[in-house]
């Protein structure tokens, strides 16, 4: 399985589309931390009065939050300059994901965003140039200094590729209860692998001075295995430990099926930058979101659209994983298991949601390049 | 109908894409322009011995000619690099077209296309980074003073929109023989303006010293109903006509139907340039291309995978014009005649064929962004 080609949310705008799922998780995370991407911006903006503006969003993907973090990143600046009675900088626009990711969806409703961007902020803004730029970010994507700000949410969790050595992780798809001690080792290492290799392109890509905010699917323990990091995907392994008892996955094909990726603690994250060296951490903070979102939000707000969905939240979430996992699950499994597997998979989130608090742990830090 | 939304090539991959039959025009109109191309890089190159070079394909479509250029272009600076012993410059490519393109199908192939150019040049080459860039080269693309090298071949041709005033160009779908003079007037007065727009915008994202090889669909003779410029959809109309005479299409349907296209003559290329004042004309010239542009190569290259189809050529060039006119066609007379229309194109192409020798004409124009 080659990470670069299966790691894409499920393309379109269809109904198991992340289009229509990301809404839930991403839009809340988003919003949690906006706080901070606001002291980012303003802190940038003031201290450096750039003519013109790049910003990075890493791992945008294709869907109704790609252009939210864009838009507001717009607004805040555009703020500031009538505060300050500056001209408005130009803007270059650089959204990346993997070459599987659907830019295309994005390209087609760059020219709407636009019109609803200059009719929200009621007056001219400076010009915006938008680019599509395809390419794994633990390698280079950019040219030497050329980004003042760069943004990642619920990207740099996954990791460039299964980590090697987990063979042995029988029956769990990712560190479990039940993992050999190994397996939490393997992973760690290729997180800091990845994490350190992603820190230093992006301190070469950066200008000095530029900020970064970046927001990991984390845990708050400092334990790997801790249920706060992986609880979610343990119960996809149930699932799918049942299927296997059923016959109807072979037990080899479970072994041999690991998730890339890592949920930080707020010290792992913090370790790795001190490590790599060309980063201050401004700040570095942990927030959480039910994996039912709705439930974080008014349900009025959403009453005429979504009030059907509300009830149902091993529904919601399962949906949701789905958008994320089924290429995954598809290359290793084939596509005859899928339907099941999302079907026991709803039923066992339904359970585990009405019996426990559960939360995904969002771990996310404010980052300037050192001069 | 709104020519930015219809006006894209076929996508994907299917046996009436653009993919499959643009191969057989556009890649010898890109052979025949080379030594151009040549010409403009080494001459842009050794004037300003960049350390970083971005050049932009505008129109650059998705197939297999869609990166061609882009390899040729960093095959000529890594040579010169050499010679000159000096260290290959960064390259940054952006790929623009409008955003119905498929980029999606550009962007997966964009590690395979790295690699294979690695391979060819046989040592490092400098750095590439690759952008899509969605949006009308007929407004600003890009930011100020950020391009070194602008390349399109084959696009500019299309208008920004169909002319207005042509609503009395009955029976015809471009400029044909019958149709009314001020039809040729209200056409040539949209290229004026889209390509007058075309060269200020330009003039503003080029680096002075910036080279520009702009190749167009023309023709030779200065009589924009001259048969050189517009004969292929003339031919297209007939078969329109004939299925209004047989009552599958309706007349007023065919009355409103006009491709927003020009076919321009070098004097009149060369007329915009110099009026809108911001570039030279190092160079202006004329070439043309068999309509079945397999009867130019040497058909023993192709004999291996291509020779069922060197013999039809009506087909050749029916499919050819299917990939570029279907989504306008389609958008205009629904989908249900497209079939139709296309087995008769097709048969009346082989008619001329077989009894005049029938060719695209090329205007190529190199140009240099004046001090």
């Amino acid at each position: 399985m080659k990470v670069a080609q299966v790691l894409h949310m499920n393309g379109g705008v269809g109904h198991a589309s992340y289009a229509n799922n990301s809404l839930v998780i991403q839009e809340k995370v988003i919003c949690l931390t906006k706080p901070i991407r606001e002291e980012a911006i303003t802190s940038l903006y003031c201290n450096t009065v750039p003519r013109s503006l790049a910003v990075a969003d890493l791992g945008c993907s294709s869907g109704p939050n790609t252009l939210l973090v864009v838009s507001e990143f717009i607004k805040i600046v555009e703020k500031l300059c009538r505060e300050l009675n500056h001209k408005s900088p130009e803007y270059k626009v650089f959204l990346n994901d993997l070459p599987g990711n659907d830019f295309n969806n994005i390209f087609k409703s760059l020219d709407s965003f636009k019109e609803k961007l200059c009719d929200e902020m009621e007056s001219r803004i400076g010009p915006c140039y938008f680019y599509g730029v395809p390419g794994s970010f633990y390698g280079r994507v950019f040219p030497n200094q050329s980004l003042h700000f760069v943004h990642s949410s619920y990207s740099l969790h996954w990791l460039s590729k299964v980590p090697e050595g987990v063979d042995n992780n029988r029956g769990n798809v990712y560190i479990g209860s039940t993992s050999p001690t190994n397996v939490a080792r393997a992973y760690y290492e290729q997180f800091q692998r990845d994490f350190s290799l992603f820190l230093k392109f992006r301190a070469e890509e950066l200008v000095k001075g530029g900020r970064m905010v970046l927001t990991f699917l984390g845990r708050r323990s400092d334990d790997p295995s801790s249920k706060d990091g992986g609880y979610i995907w343990e119960l996809m392994a149930t699932a799918l430990n049942d299927m296997v008892l059923q016959g109807i996955i072979k037990e080899e094909k479970l072994d041999t099926f690991n998730i890339p990726l890592y949920t930080p603690s707020p010290s792992e994250v913090k370790l790795e930058v001190l490590k790599e060296g060309s980063f201050a951490i401004n700040r570095l903070e942990v927030s959480e979101v039910n994996w039912n979102a709705f439930d974080d939000w008014n349900a009025l707000e959403f009453e005429s659209e979504r009030s059907d969905t509300l009830s149902d939240g091993g529904y919601n979430v399962a949906q949701c994983m789905r958008a994320v996992a089924e290429p995954m699950l598809v290359s290793h499994f084939g596509e005859a298991i899928i339907e099941e597997v999302f079907s026991r998979y709803q039923q066992i989130l339904t359970d585990r949601m009405s019996k426990e608090q559960t939360k995904f742990i969002n771990v996310t830090v404010l980052l300037t390049r050192k001069a």
